[in-house]
């Protein structure tokens, strides 16, 4: 029997939606002797602990730190900033940490103020549910969906063999795994993730602002395209705010091609251009269709959910 | 055994996804002795009788209208005026005609232009998917979704009892039925239905011009939330034309409340107002929830289709 162990103990620093699903599919994959958790909310750690996700729970946070060879930060990217003020006070030496958040510009610049012997390796699996909480995990959620690891600029061998660990961690759950500066990062992801949300958040937010309209009719008949914006919009707020504050520049840059975008299908609408319309609209089958047949998306109708 | 024949006769003119799915749920329900389809396109047709989905072909629209006691337009919205000269050069006295359309303002004009004996009740099931042509279809489409119907203003028996008789035919194939003012629905669906496609469309519109971020990256990262939006993108390009066209008021009405929130939490991204995101941001799980529990909508994670 081969030994799969990349680590001897994760500790898990918050144990929500991708992080107890991350501690599922370590497990699952015998990748850690021991997974611990931790919580700023102890209650969170303690229903982890409950549902046989992690091993233990550690309420002291320098404790969870010091005792760990891998640190998996999965906490809103809005933490990252005091928890790396923790691990340089706390952490062991030769400790590997990797973050889990949808920004990295700002992880990557928080990472570079630690200790040059903890080895930070920024991540972004884009997977996720819109659910959240320990239970909401499952241990497939990564299979065959991309993982983005913007390592620093750095190119001592200890912290390349970190680096090589953690991707080799993905690997092992099922990802595949993609490197890329930060920055270019958080542009792609702007475009494929935070402006999309922001787009859920706004039209959702609208709709429950009209006199005209009920909220019961938005719902009666939101099958007509309003409910597949409801899932995204139904995602964790304080996750999604923290993004929004942290990558400012490229979301409002995608943002204004969207607006701009916009513009120029509201003013066919107004002159009854329905040629401007048919060429805009006909774009969208085969970009799905590209969706689907890189096996990031169903092919079923309606996503499936009527079957 | 009790008899449910409702009509005698349907012809179908546009088997397509809904008029084909019409037709399953009608066969299966045993509500008319036969069902023609007629389309413009001939081969549509035939593939509708090929599988099964229709009795039998009629090649010459004014034959097909003239045959049919109840004649269901499902095509297009811009197609009705056509059809309506010739509903009146063709139909059958006492004739009762129902269309499907997105749209119900322009569709209840177009109707009185009609002859006083022909029974025009507009209809529109909320219902559907991004695919489209006979094969696209299935019986149970229009199962727990809401079937809104605009009758016209008019109060003889004969049209009552159309609209009742059509109204039997809906609940008979499994809808919730509603009926409303032609203006209302088209405000309500612009906002469930219309506004959600036109910023779908737009979205994937924008997210192609990029020259920063890749369409192969797009494809890759759009588990992050853009392949959500592909879906209805994908949906019938001439139709949403149509209904764009037909529905300017309402669309540009409840786009101007989209692009003012929007404006909003642009305003609040740029000047780092986490409080302001926070709030609109918590307005989403509890809609959604409304939604599932309306029996609207999936409450599978992922509307169940990483399952």
């Amino acid at each position: 029997m081969p030994d799969n162990i990349l680590f001897d103990n994760i500790v898990i620093i918050g144990p929500g939606l991708i992080g107890s699903s991350l501690a599922r599919a370590i497990r699952e994959n015998k990748l850690a002797k021991k997974i611990t958790g931790y919580d700023h909310n102890q209650e969170i750690a303690l229903e982890a602990k409950s549902i046989g996700v992690i091993d233990d729970v550690e309420n002291d946070l320098g404790q969870a730190i010091a005792g760990a060879d891998l640190i998996i930060l999965a906490t809103p990217v809005g933490a990252i900033d005091k928890l790396c003020t923790s691990l340089n006070a706390h952490a062991g030496p030769q400790s590997v940490v990797m973050d889990v958040g949808s920004i990295k510009g700002a992880i990557t610049r928080a990472a570079q103020t630690l200790r040059e012997d903890i080895y930070f390796v920024p991540a972004h699996p884009i997977a996720g549910t819109e659910q959240s909480g320990p239970a909401a995990g499952f241990a497939s959620l990564f299979v065959d969906r991309w993982c983005i690891l913007t390592p620093l600029e750095r190119d001592d061998k200890a912290y390349r063999l970190a680096v090589a660990k953690i991707e080799t961690l993905w690997v092992s759950i099922g990802s595949l795994v993609e490197k890329m500066d930060a920055d270019h990062h958080d542009l792609a992801l702007a475009v494929t993730s935070h402006l999309p949300h922001l787009i859920a958040f706004t039209l959702v937010g609208a709709a429950d602002d009209l006199e005209s309209v009920n909220e019961a009719e938005i719902i009666k008949y939101s099958a007509g395209g309003f409910r597949d914006f409801t899932r995204i919009a139904a995602s964790d707020p304080t996750m999604w705010r923290d993004v929004f504050l942290n990558n400012k520049e490229a979301v409002l840059e995608v943002l204004g091609r969207f607006t701009e975008e916009l513009a120029v299908l509201q003013r066919a609408i107004r002159w009854g251009d329905g040629d401007k319309l048919s060429q805009v609209f006909t774009r969208g089958r085969a970009l799905r269709q590209a969706i689907v047949e890189a096996g990031q998306e169903t092919d079923e109708p309606n996503f499936g959910r009527d079957g």
